[in-house]
Formats: C-alpha cells, structure tokens, sequence
C-alpha cells in the first residue's frame, strides 16, 4: 500500500480577478491559487488536473478536478482546511475519494456551461461581475429556433476560436441547448459531451446575434456547415460565463472478485 | 419661472468599495460619488439629499435622494448620462422631476431593508459580498417569535449604535420584520416609519442570537424594556444589509384651483 489516494474536488470560483484557470506564466490562476493552498496543507507540491480550463473572467459554479495526495487528511478536513487559507472567491464545495483511474477531465461524460445575459438598459450593481450586457431587446424565440439547430451532433469548426489546434476533431454532441427568459435575464443552457475553445462563448456570441435581430436564425445551418470560424460569429464577453457541472460515468464495479 | 427644478433619482449601490453613503473627511462616499458626476453633467457644483445614510459596506438597492438642478437637462437624459460615467458600481434605476417641497429624507414615510444570511458551510463566492455567514443553523421559527415581539411602536434605544446622539427619540413603529429560509438563504425584512442608526444591523444582530439558540426569543421583551444598548445585542456585519426601498406619501393635490 503506496498510501496515496486520488482526491476529487468540486470547486466554485468567481474568475474576475484570475487569469483564467490553467497556469500559465502571466498573471494568477485559479489552478495555481488551489495547488499552493494544497501544496501548504500537504507540506509538498503538488499538481491538480482540472476537467478543463475556463478563460479568465469565466466562473465556475462546480468545476472539478483531481489531485494526488500522500499526506492522510480525510477529505472533510482539507475542504475545511482549504477553504480556511483560501481566498473567498475560490471555495471548495465538496472533496472525496476516488478510484486511481478516475481523472477530472478524461473521465468527464458531460458538462454544462450556463451563459447569463442582462438584457436591460442598467445592469444591477451587484451581478455586473457576472452577466453580459446586451441592451437591444432579445427575440428569445428566434434564439431558440437557431438553438435547436445547434443540437446534437455537428462538427462546430465555425464556433471555435482554435484555428491553431485543428489536430483533434472538432465535432461534438450538444444534448441541450435551450434559451430562457425571466425578466430582464436572459440564460442560455448549454450541455454537451465536450466543449471545444470559446465554444459556448461562439454559440452565445451567435445566439445573441440571432437575438438581436442581425442575423435570421435559419442561416444557423450555413454557419454550421462551413465549419470555418469567421467574424460572423462573435465571442461573448467571458463574464456572463459560468462552467455549472461536470459528469462523470457512474462507478464501474470492481472487476476484482 | 427661475429654470431651477427638483430631480428625484432612486439608485442602487454595491456598498463594497465606498465609505457609506454621506460625504466624510476620509474615503470615497457614495453620494460624493453622485455629486461629482452631477456636476459634470450640470456643468455646476450640486447638493444631492439622501434619504438616509448607509454604514460603509452597506448596499441599496432602491437608495432615494433628490438634487436641485438649473441645467434643463431631460430626467431621462440624466439617468443615461449619469450610467455612462458612474463606476458600474453605482447605478441611477430612476429619474423624475419632482415637487420643490419634495425632501428625500423628510419626505419619507417609510423603508424597507433586508439583511441576507448565508446560513451553511461554505458561502458561494458570487454572492460573498452580499452575505453575512452564519454558520451555526440558525432557528428561523425562534427568530420569528423575537421579531413578532419587535414589531409594532416601541422605543428601540437598546438596537441603536449611537448613545452620543440621543437628542432625537428613539421611538419608532416597526411595521414589518420577518425571517424567512429558502436553503442556505436566511432574509430579515424590516419595514418601519424610519430606522435609527445602525438599528437593522442591531436587530439582524439580536435575531441571530436568538436563531443560534444563545438567547430565548422572549428576552426581546427585557432587551427593549431596557431601552440601552449593551453588548448583548451584536451589530450585524454590513455586508447582508440592503436599503431595500423608501416610500413617500402619495402626492398631495395642488391646492391651487
């Protein structure tokens, strides 16, 4: 017995003030603020492998990740712990076991972004960090006819902002996409089995557009087809953003008997 | 027919960043705030009123003040004026021409404030600003049966935070004070004719003595007998507190034929 146990983590975060999550080498991330705080607790560095990262301005409502550890702190007390030497933008909400295998980002089944819009003359102070503003009345329903366009299964080269990276394969599922209105909020929801880079920002980018009235819902399947990212489709500003779940397959049995 | 009339603004704050709402010899004030840009819109050096002061950290959400204004500018035209200058912090909800007899404070027949509670483990970082964390589970039906008991005309010398200045009566009619629980989320809605300093913090304070079970609900009758403040009744922290609305009397008719 090594002793070592892969801990999984559900983090919240408010992303104003980071540079995003991964680290990088400009300005303070999420993943690094965790992995000091970790290290602190643990008395030795250590590395956490989140389910994806989110750009900086995007929150994170449940991101999860994993993270190795020899110290033998039960789950509870690093939460307790960490979210004592935390800063109270980042707060840990759950922390557990996991099997060996189990790894935050090649385990994820699905995920679910949520992008909010204030689609009103005046944002209200206390939620301008964390919605987009669009003033121009938006046509939910023309939103939600080029959103039903966008689900299922497509190749959504023409919402990503990548170009660089096209050795994976840009198709993936949309399971939900859908539009709603309460009031002056505006929320889309976004659930597939991955997101490529500015995924859901090009859709909301788009949506909005569509919203707006600048583009016709229908010419969602021209955008879609060309699988070419062009200046058609805008990048939604990143604080209206928020990575809300990520789901994992449930637990295999144990092969052993 | 001098040109001068009386404007009206309701506005909301994220109490945060400012030193309160009153000018003062040392940090950025909220009504400073207002003035300055007034006056740059105004091309003149102006008053505003408030309807009351906010502590530091306290937020509104339907602050009032009234401003005499020279310029003719349009009310609708100042309120979009002031949103485009004004940090996002503060933001005018509402603006209108009003009686010269008209006087945010004087004027007012009524607020409201509400103080939230984050009642759990962990408080979300989105809402950590607007919070007060209470960890201990706070028994809502017992704060109920202390407001029932604050409710009404009393004297409340022993929920103000301010001996020095007892000119004034410390009598007022609590109209509305109740506790209610949606999750983690505890509210405190106070209405009353008027507020004495610090006296929803005071209330919010003694409320949650008794929900965390330090106190018995009818020890409110003994603390208000007493009408003096002492450390038994804790000042809430300022970050839950919102001035949520202030009301005025319906207009009089002009008594003019």
């Amino acid at each position: 017995m090594s002793g070592i146990r892969r801990l999984c983590l559900t983090v919240a975060y408010d992303g104003t003030a980071y540079a995003g999550w991964q680290v990088q080498p400009h300005g303070i991330t999420v993943q690094q603020t965790l992995e000091e705080a970790i290290g602190r607790i643990a008395g030795a560095e250590v590395k956490l492998h989140g389910s994806g990262r989110t750009d900086q301005g995007v929150h994170a409502r449940g991101q999860v990740a994993h993270v190795d550890l020899a110290h033998p702190i039960r789950p509870a007390d690093l939460m307790k712990a960490l979210n004592a030497i935390l800063p109270v933008d980042i707060r840990v909400l759950r922390s557990r076991v996991v099997a060996p295998d189990f790894h935050a980002r090649r385990s994820a089944a699905g995920k679910e972004y949520r992008y909010f819009i204030w689609n009103g003359d005046v944002v209200p102070p206390f939620v301008r960090l964390y919605r987009a503003h669009v003033r121009r009345p938006l046509d939910v329903a023309a939103m939600r006819e080029a959103a039903r366009l966008l689900c299922g299964g497509h190749d959504f080269g023409a919402f990503t902002a990548n170009p660089n990276r096209v050795v994976e394969s840009t198709v993936r599922t949309v399971t939900r996409l859908d539009v709603t209105r309460r009031g002056a909020e505006v929320v889309i929801r976004a659930e597939a089995d991955g997101f490529l880079y500015r995924m859901v920002r090009s859709l909301a980018g788009w949506l909005i557009r569509v919203g707006e009235g600048a583009v016709e819902p229908a010419a969602t399947r021209d955008i879609l087809d060309s699988r070419e990212r062009t200046a058609r489709v805008p990048t939604a500003p990143p604080q209206g953003l928020f990575l809300w779940r990520v789901w994992y397959p449930p637990r295999r049995r144990s092969t052993r008997p």
